[in-house]
This record gives structure tokens, C-alpha cells and sequence, in this order.
């Protein structure tokens, strides 16, 4: 696996952060393309590559795959990285699978709901479609919290993809402005897993590569 | 694994008809247990199982999963149904991660937003961030069209839980207003997957349930 290095397209800061994170903790190396953002209208001949226009979009020879998670969970396994996967033998795979789909399809897509609609479209007079979104986001952060009260970490008392994915969601929401929505609990593993050093190594990389491309953060 | 029956707590229809379906594809039992919808409002009660209030959630000894796609790939492979599973090994194992995770994440998750503003929250004046959010799950139909114009199946030439997870949030279009965003390569593989003995077990089995409990079917 050493030659293993697929391609990432993605923008500073944005889902990809999970793949770069992931790749930081396997000791992967991708190939960075950094992409201004969004990439679909600053980049439309990205749309060529990856029809949906969304970043990241990981290509590695013949496959595509446009899920931040599962390109999170997927560096991991190429790379042999087992300890950051956990498999259907632990006794945690149950819930190491369900935070992997957790962290985007009920974490991450309410908060870019709520950008879209309180933030990027102020003044369309549907802002407050975007702060039920906001809401929403916190109430269902309570699984996330749960969890945490007796652990460092979300399975398998390891890191993992699982965390990951999800400390990726709460990375962004103190981003974006919805930190009141994070209790206590959830603040320190977000402190925890930000002061990672394979965290701040992709945020080191992504910063590098986008100065390199002469492209900027994204936002959500 | 022939003792094997994990609890689930779904509503006729809902998103936890991947799970079901995929108990019926793989040949595993279910304790299926039939809630009023939405039950966070029609079944206080379930809040103290289940702290999101969402459904479905699946049981299985001390876990507990919520994320229905994570719960159709889990309920594969605790079953031993290997052939629904695509495995790191085979070359369309990045399809195959990325299409589980994309169904709910990207397909699914935006109906759910056009339902809320749309057609449950109507004379809100937010409609249109509903209807926006439609068009939006409209766009990002393109990878799976792109994907099945070659294909009768999404990944490794065979029904996988790729199309157990994928096929229910077209199902889901197809039932709450939004066909016209179907192109004719999907409703195709829509009908083929809706007429599988598996998926048309799934829907009795939850009929049957539903009636025995006294609960009707979900709307998303």
C-alpha cells in the first residue's frame, strides 16, 4: 500500500477535512487538489470530473466517491490503518457504523441547511427555515452527548473513524455559529480531538495546498 | 446466527423499511415493533428508549442504532447474507460505501426538509425553502442516474444493500410528490426494485404489523 495515493478534490476547511483528517491519521498521502469554493459556480469545469458539483470527490484509479465519511472510512481501510475501523467481530461495530452515518446524514445536513437559509440567502424572508434547522441540529445532538458522558471516545474506547466523522460536525458548528448548541461534555471532546495531532497536520496540509492553488476556506 | 433477532421500533413505511427489507433480502427475523407517526408526538413513551425520538431504531442486546442505512449494512452482515454486502476486497467496494452513505446523506435527507416546509408546515410562508430543498434533491440525482445507465444494479453486478438504501429514498420520491425529478433509467430500477419478492415481503410484513399494533403508515 505504500504507493497508494488517490486523488482528493476538495476546499479548505469543507467535508473533505474528514478525508485529510483520516489520511493524516493512517499515515496516507493523497494527492490534494484544492478547489475555490463552492466549486461548482468558481470552478464550473469541475463539473466535468464530478457532475454533482460537491466537494470532496475522492478518485482513486476507476471509482469516485463523493461521501465525506465513507471516504473517511474507506483511507482508513486501504491504508491498513485497522485501529482507526472498527470491525463486525468488536463489540462496538454496531455503533461505530451508526456515528459513521450519524456524523453527516443527521449532524452535518441540518447546519448546512441553516447556512444556506439564515446565512448565504439573508434577506429571501426564509431565514427562519434556516434557525428550525439550528434547532433541529441541537435537539439531535443528544445522542452524540449521551455517549460522551462516559467516554473519551465514541467506540471501541479508541479513535476512530467514528470520531472523525462526528468531531468533524462539531468542528463545524463552532464554526458556523452554533457552538450554544454544544453542552460541556461535547466542547471538551471537541477540544480533544482538535488538539489531535493528525487534526492539526490536514489543517496544516489544506492550509499549504490552498495557498499553493491560490484558493480559499470554504464555509460549511 | 439462527437465534439472531434483534428489536426493531419503526413506522409502516418510514425510512425503516431499509432495515426490514433488508431482513427479508438477507432471510433474518425481526422484533418488529410498530409506533404511531411521528412518535416523538403520538408515542412520548418512546423517548426514553430512544432520546432522539426518531425512527428507526434497531436493538440489538446493548446496542442500539439509529441510522437506517447503517442498520440495512449491519442487519447484512450479522446475518452472514454476504452477497448483500460488498466487501473491501471487490473492486466496486468505494461504490459501495460511497452509495450507502450517499442515499440518506444526499437523497434522502433534502425530502425530508421539502415534507417539513412544503406539506406539513404549510401557511408558515416557508414553503419555498421546501420547495427549493425538492429541486435540490432533484440536482443531485444525477450520480445515481449517471451510475444505471450501464447498470441494473448499482454495485458488483448484483442487489446489494447499495440498493436497499438508495431504492427506499426513490421510493420515498415517488410517494410524496416529487417523481417528476425521476428520470426514466431510474423509475426503471425503481419498478425492478419495488417488485422484488424481498421488498414486497418487507411492506406485508410491516402492514401486518402496523394493523396488529393499531398504527398507520409514515409519510417520510
Amino acid at each position: 500500500m505504500q504507493d497508494w495515493r488517490p486523488t482528493l478534490y476538495t476546499c479548505q476547511g469543507s467535508r473533505g477535512l474528514r478525508a485529510t483528517w483520516a489520511a493524516a491519521e493512517a499515515g496516507a498521502d493523497l494527492d490534494l487538489r484544492m478547489l475555490p469554493f463552492p466549486p461548482r459556480f468558481q470552478a464550473p469545469e469541475y463539473l466535468e470530473i464530478n457532475p454533482l458539483g460537491t466537494i470532496p470527490m475522492l478518485v482513486d484509479g476507476g471509482s469516485k466517491m463523493t461521501e465525506s465519511c465513507a471516504i473517511a472510512h474507506y483511507i482508513a481501510v486501504k491504508s491498513g490503518a485497522d485501529a482507526l475501523v472498527v470491525g463486525p467481530d468488536e463489540p462496538d461495530y454496531a455503533q461505530y457504523l451508526d456515528f459513521t452515518y450519524h456524523a453527516d446524514a443527521t449532524i452535518t445536513f441540518p447546519q448546512t441547511v441553516y447556512l444556506r437559509f439564515a446565512r448565504f440567502e439573508q434577506g429571501k424572508g426564509l431565514e427562519e427555515a434556516g434557525h428550525a434547522y439550528a434547532k433541529w441540529f441541537g435537539k439531535r445532538l443528544v445522542k452524540v452527548e449521551q455517549r460522551l458522558e462516559s467516554r473519551e471516545f465514541l467506540c471501541a474506547d479508541r479513535f476512530t473513524v467514528a470520531d472523525i466523522c462526528v468531531g468533524y460536525a462539531l468542528y463545524l458548528a463552532n464554526r458556523i455559529g452554533l457552538a450554544e448548541y454544544l453542552g460541556p461534555g461535547v466542547v471538551d471532546y471537541l477540544t480533544a480531538m482538535t488538539r489531535r495531532s493528525g487534526f492539526q497536520k490536514a489543517l496544516a496540509l489544506e492550509e499549504s495546498a490552498s495557498k499553493d492553488a491560490g484558493t480559499g476556506p470554504a464555509i460549511g
